[in-house]
This record gives C-alpha cells, sequence and structure tokens, in this order.
C-alpha cells in the first residue's frame, strides 16, 4: 500500500473534521435521493467507507465489503442496469401502492411530493455520481439474523457521507439484476448484495427525518406498551409519516 | 401524552448536547461489555432511544421496535432467560472456536482477552443496567433483506448510546430463547426479535476498533480488488482483528 500512498497528496490526511455532533447527525440524516452534479473526490470516499468499515459484525468477522462505482465504463453499466430495473420496479409500485389516488391527487401533499421525488431519482438514476453496493460473504447459510452483520455498516456509510457534507440513499432496486451485476462485476455467486446505495452532495438538505411518535416504537416490559419516558423531545416535527399508503417520507 | 409529560422534570429539555463528532463518533464506537454498575436515568434512555428510531427503513414503513428493559421483575425474567442461554452458547463457541488453543494459551493475546471478556460478559449477563430487544414486525414473508428495515436502528441505537457516554453490544443469545421470550414478553410470534444488545455506562472506555485494512473491505469495478485510494487513515491502529480464528475484538 505504500506505493499507492504516494498517488495521492490526500493520502497521509487525516480524517475530515466534524462539522456536526453524533447524536444530531443521527437525528438529522435524511435519505436524499437528488444529488448535484459533481463527482465525489476520493479523499472524501476515503472518509465515506472508512467510517463505513468501522461498522460491527457477528464475532467482528467483518463479512462486510463494498462495492463503489463512479465513473468508469463498468460503473456506468451497473448503473444502467439498475436504473432500468428501478423504473421498472417504481411504475409498478406507483400504481400498487396507489400513489396517484387519495391525497395523491394533491400535488401539495407529502405524498404527491414522495411520487415526484421517487419519479426524478429513477429517471435520473444513472446520474447519481456514486453507486455502491454493500455486500456480505456468508460463511453459513442465509439466516434472518445476518443482516446484522452488514446493515449497521450501510448504515454508518449514510452517516459517514453525512458527517461530510454528503447524502444517499438504501434501495432494494439491484435485487432484479443480481444475477446480471454479478456477471458484470466479478462478485461470486454467493455473496449477498444487500442494498443498493446511491450517494452525491445533496440538492436538498438534511434537516429531521418523518418518524412516528416514539411511543409507538418504544416498547417496556410489555409488547405495545410505550414506557411513561417514551415521548419524543421538545420541537419533533414530521411525526405524521407511514407506510406507502400515506407514502410520506 | 401531554399528560405523562407533567411527570418527568426533564421531558421538556432538548436532546443532549454532543460532545463528540458524528465522523469521529462513527469510527471509535467499540463493542462495550463491561458496565459500571449504575441505572440509565430515563432522560438518557429517551436520547438513545430517539435516536434509534431516527433510521431509515424500507419506504419508510417504520417496522423496528425496541422493546427495553431495565429492572422489573420481568426484565430480570428477561435477562436471566437470556443469560443462561448466553452462557450454555459461549461455553460451546469457545471450544468449537479453539478459544483456548493456539495464541488462547497466551493470557496477553488478543484471543486470550477477548476470552476473558466473553467470559465475564456472559457471567454478569443479568447485572447489563439495559436490555434492549430490537424487533422488526414483518409484513412479507422473511427475506435475507428485510435487515435492511431493523439493523440501521440497531447502529443508530449503539451510536446514540456512545454519543452521551454509554455502549453497547449486539448479541444473537436470544435465539435459543425466543419462544420462552415471546411468552414473557407478550410478544406476537410473528415478530422477529432481531437482536440482544446490552448497554450501560463503559467500564473501559470507546476508542479505536480493530477492523481490517480498509483494501480488503471495499472494492471498485471488480470484486477483490480495491481502488487505489482505500487506504486507512494515517495512524490507524488495531488492523490484524479477524474471526474467531484469531478471536480479537
Amino acid at each position: 500500500m505504500s506505493e499507492s500512498i504516494s498517488h495521492y497528496s490526500w493520502a497521509g490526511e487525516p480524517l475530515a473534521d466534524d462539522q456536526i455532533g453524533l447524536l444530531a447527525g443521527i437525528c438529522s440524516t435524511r435519505a436524499i435521493r437528488r444529488y448535484a452534479n459533481e463527482p465525489v473526490p476520493e479523499k472524501d470516499l476515503r472518509d465515506i467507507l472508512f467510517g463505513a468499515t468501522r461498522a460491527p459484525s457477528g464475532s467482528n468477522r467483518q463479512p462486510f465489503r463494498f462495492v463503489v462505482l463512479t465513473d468508469s465504463a463498468r460503473a456506468r453499466q451497473a448503473k444502467a442496469l439498475i436504473g432500468e430495473a428501478a423504473r421498472a420496479l417504481w411504475a409498478e409500485k406507483f400504481k400498487r401502492d396507489g400513489y396517484a389516488e387519495g391525497s395523491g391527487g394533491d400535488a401539495q401533499s407529502p405524498k404527491a411530493r414522495m411520487a415526484r421525488t421517487m419519479d426524478q431519482y429513477v429517471q435520473g438514476f444513472e446520474k447519481a455520481p456514486v453507486l455502491i453496493l454493500p455486500c456480505l460473504v456468508r460463511y453459513r447459510e442465509p439466516t434472518p439474523a445476518e443482516g446484522g452483520s452488514v446493515y449497521p455498516a450501510v448504515q454508518n456509510l449514510l452517516l459517514a457521507a453525512r458527517a461530510i457534507g454528503y447524502g444517499g440513499v438504501i434501495t432494494g432496486f439491484h435485487h432484479q439484476v443480481d444475477a446480471e451485476l454479478k456477471a458484470l462485476l466479478d462478485i461470486p455467486e454467493a455473496v449477498f448484495i444487500a442494498a443498493t446505495v446511491t450517494l452525491g452532495k445533496p440538492a436538498g438538505k438534511h434537516g429531521p427525518v418523518r418518524r412516528r411518535p416514539m411511543a409507538e416504537l418504544v416498547y417496556g416490559d410489555q409488547w405495545s406498551q410505550a414506557p411513561d419516558w417514551a415521548i419524543d423531545p421538545p420541537g419533533t416535527r414530521y411525526t405524521r409519516a407511514g407506510p406507502p399508503t400515506k407514502a410520506a417520507t
């Protein structure tokens, strides 16, 4: 590696200084689907991926791998493959989840705004500056708990990106082209591609996220019963979000 | 909820101020298995669980739930159930993964230290101040990708805890007593208990984590080939960690 270091004037630089605190950052990292048309410098990719790979995993096996695609011919092919799948899947979901119905008819409703955002996202999918495929190298048969060794790293990835001024979103658009992607990128058959993450400089911005009141998500000694202390901090906004029938991230 | 608020003098207080930055925090959150013998105040539980519930999930469905157990009779029963399972599982793993063999014979080796930490952890499991069971409410048949809607929230939980001076660890010790736990805590059969997380004030401290060099975990256009920029930042330590044969978190 020491030879590579000399290729980069920045390689001796430490991680970027923080502009936001840990808890404040956790509470204000939005799913970012619109990006400025700017590449992400390699020093920033290093910082983001370093943060991602600091995640915990079962027995610290570190079975997570990140395939990072920017603007090579292969990267463009991978983006086109997933972009095409994304457009087909979104068209299907738009119908199935009734995005045009109910409040979807009101252009200012969260539902209609979400639909526009998704529409723009899939139409411009290939223009996302960075496409990352977080993968899991399995060492045993799939179990529902195996995600515990890859999705914490995906969350670290999104938070690290946010820490240095970027944003991204987790999607599952790759699942339908899993075999084609593996062939294109030499990903072994047995590897699980856990997510599609796109990243870039936000065209919009980070801020408070839309989540249900914590009393609906946090229980005490009994299922469905919130402890008395589970009260959103004062000033918490956007607590009416919900599943696709309301469609409002 | 407005009535509950009056029970707590702190309920009108904002989230705790940050003492550490977002990226710095991500890169220095260790698995904490030894805790000071102190309860976690409810205001701190609020802050931690608020952070946890800000996580993303598929279509923002927010299917994650957190069962938070501290010191009630039920909480103690749940801790005892999992503690017993933990001791049996650890005894089995100690043998299977050869913790007494090789460098395990050297009391100062990472392997031997890991074994001692785990031993203390499972022996004192019931003394962990807080036991949290992050759960996934499924809305469709299990898929490997469903973890993407619960483990990001688990990672947020650990990071939020670290942000305000606590620490925790993810384990899978509950799997063997899943049915008993569900009966004890009225958790519906169809819910997936995704992890066991214990939390408390660290007896040790947070700091750099033990992970492989990022060039082993981050690839470019081709599987197994790191991009030139994937170089650990200067000063990165503890890069020889690995799976249980080396057993060294």
